[in-house]
């Protein structure tokens, strides 16, 4: 486990590196922004991208509606912290793992998703069994091409096996567009929503067209939310990342007409080694951040470039004409990810104005099952 | 934190998943294969790949001098379980991270690397302070350009300064050739290494000539062990890795000549979802695995590959005329690059013969600082 970084009133320069550092008055402007923004629909941040508790609480504090999971393990950690209203935007398919969410369900709402009808039957038996009702949403693969049922005919199958089945609650559909969040180009992102949002119109209607209530589509993510919000066919909203960001959205174009969100996520680093004018090694590599999404960005550091990581070390190129590197001196980092990036610590450092004021136990770390 | 994922005696379907597993036939195969060929030399196996004390004491108990770790809270989490002599071989130069070295030589034989003169002097009034003796070596940059000095007069100005230093004990040079380990050609990281051992011996020779005792040259990983083993300049071996492997170390070409060891680590994952004849979705994606070094490769399931990731799955393509994936499916997945893949779990599941035999804890998992 990491050891914690930092305490309350520590200047930055008493944070032990590498850690993992939130920048308050940028988070919580992300915070605000998003809940005036989602005003007329349901917002359900996804806890995935933080998991931790005490940004959930801060974001139902501000009007959402419950927080998402990815996982049993997670949802657990959260409930278990007092959060009464959890949608695991996953399948669940191991017998051990669906009664646990049926366990959690006694002191919770739990939600959960469906792409089968073998998990319709082995949810409701758990749910029957724990005597509780769970909610269940069907996945529609609207673009994705990941989990989920093709939109149409089989989401009306599964529909008509859920609403019989007892022990279970189907609230709806679970439409989530995960390959357009990244998508660069504006229009592109514009223009795959416009497709999920027609899939999902039309597998809600053939679903009311068999007589089954389908009261909640819910999905979108930090690159598209605004767009799912302006469909007229999402009821609630996922975003998760919007509060960090992170280097990869950061590569988004932006059009005039979307809501932008600051970088507020960071890797606070140490130059440990100055073997040349032009080289300088930080102490943060392979094990401090995630390397899917490329390397980190040096933050207001002029002439620094993060060019290479090992394990436990990260390289800096220090340009011609920039200052001169010093042993200790701190570095600041965007991570190239910030969900991944964040799992890799257990304690996030919330700093106001170079001090710290908070040290957030990252409750759901590592919660894999 | 990672909830416990399973219990001696559990059968394989019973291990919740991802789990990060080790078959301890092949474990113990690779641990025994080590200190049979390292008889000559000493060993100190680099604890940074399993994090774990009951992996540390296995590899002492077969004749390893004492472990390498890379941060001070790994050494801490080593000393802390009882290991009594820890090499960190990596550079410390933040003050109150010094002083917890310093500490730790109360109880253990502590060594550390330097690369300058600044740090000379702190670590000296730390030791000094706490009244204690640090080892410390000189890191010469033998042509993986991270950290160290260059060969010849750096380090024999830096090894006069640590002989004059009180607190300090100048015991030899780190020369760990990290470029080498993965170079696929054999001749390639022979010819690295050739070019390792010169600078290590003309640099050792030139700090003996100043009338200064070098007597330790330590270094060398699993790519390159054999060579730094037989080159009559090496007392010290370091390699970590070759207890688990991965999928990396796995493209490294062998010649005849080198001593193979097995993969023994893998990430037990579970089908969650299969849309479609062609895909499967894994409960394994960013967060199970480390993709520094590309992606996980399915160990012995016929016809699937695994060929995509996102935070929670991972995207299972199955070929034309394999067997059919099947939810709740195990599969087995060798990690692109196992120490920050190991980094990622709180517990190793160690199994034989289809039977958890131990969940060992990973104690320094996340020890950053």
């Amino acid at each position: 486990m990491q050891r914690i970084p930092a305490h309350a009133g520590d200047a930055l320069v008493a944070i032990a590196t590498p850690a993992l550092v939130v920048d308050l008055e940028r988070f919580e402007r992300n915070l605000e922004r998003m809940a005036a923004a989602t005003k007329g629909v349901r917002l359900r941040p996804h806890a995935k991208s933080h998991k931790c508790a005490t940004i959930a609480r801060l974001q139902l504090a501000r009007g959402a509606v419950g927080i998402c999971c990815q996982k049993t393990d997670e949802a657990a950690a959260f409930v278990e912290a007092g959060v009464r209203d959890v949608l695991v935007t996953n399948e669940v398919v191991e017998p051990a793992k669906i009664e646990r969410l049926a366990a959690l369900a006694t002191y919770a709402t739990i939600g959960v998703l469906v792409d089968s009808h073998a998990a319709v039957r082995t949810l409701s038996d758990a749910a029957v069994r724990a005597n509780v009702v769970l909610d269940v949403y069907i996945e529609v693969d609207v673009g994705a091409h990941r989990c989920g049922v093709a939109p149409g005919d089989p989401a009306v199958a599964l529909a008509t096996d859920i609403a019989r089945a007892p022990g279970l609650r189907f609230r709806g559909l679970q439409a989530y567009q995960g390959g357009a969040q990244h998508l660069r180009d504006p229009n592109a992102r514009r223009e795959a929503i416009a497709a999920a949002v027609a899939d999902a119109k039309g597998t809600r209607e053939a679903i009311v067209a068999a007589g089954i209530a389908c009261d909640l589509v819910t999905g979108a993510g930090t690159g598209t939310w605004q767009h799912e919000r302006d469909s007229g066919v999402y009821d609630e909203l996922q975003p998760g990342s919007y509060l960090f960001m992170d280097a990869d959205y950061g590569r988004n174009v932006a059009d005039a007409e979307e809501l932008r969100f600051e970088q507020s996520l960071y890797v606070l680093a140490s130059v440990m080694s100055v073997p040349s004018a032009e080289r300088a090694i930080v102490d943060a590599g392979l094990k401090a951040f995630a390397f899917d999404s490329g390397l980190p960005l040096v933050h207001e550091r002029r002439g620094a470039e993060y060019v290479k990581a090992s394990d436990e070390h990260g390289v800096l190129r220090i340009g011609a004409g920039a200052p001169p590197a010093t042993l200790g001196e701190r570095v600041w980092l965007v991570p190239g990810h910030c969900d991944p990036t964040v799992n890799l610590y257990d304690w996030i450092v919330a700093v106001r104005r170079g001090v710290v004021e908070a040290v957030w136990p990252i409750e759901a770390r590592g919660a894999l099952g």
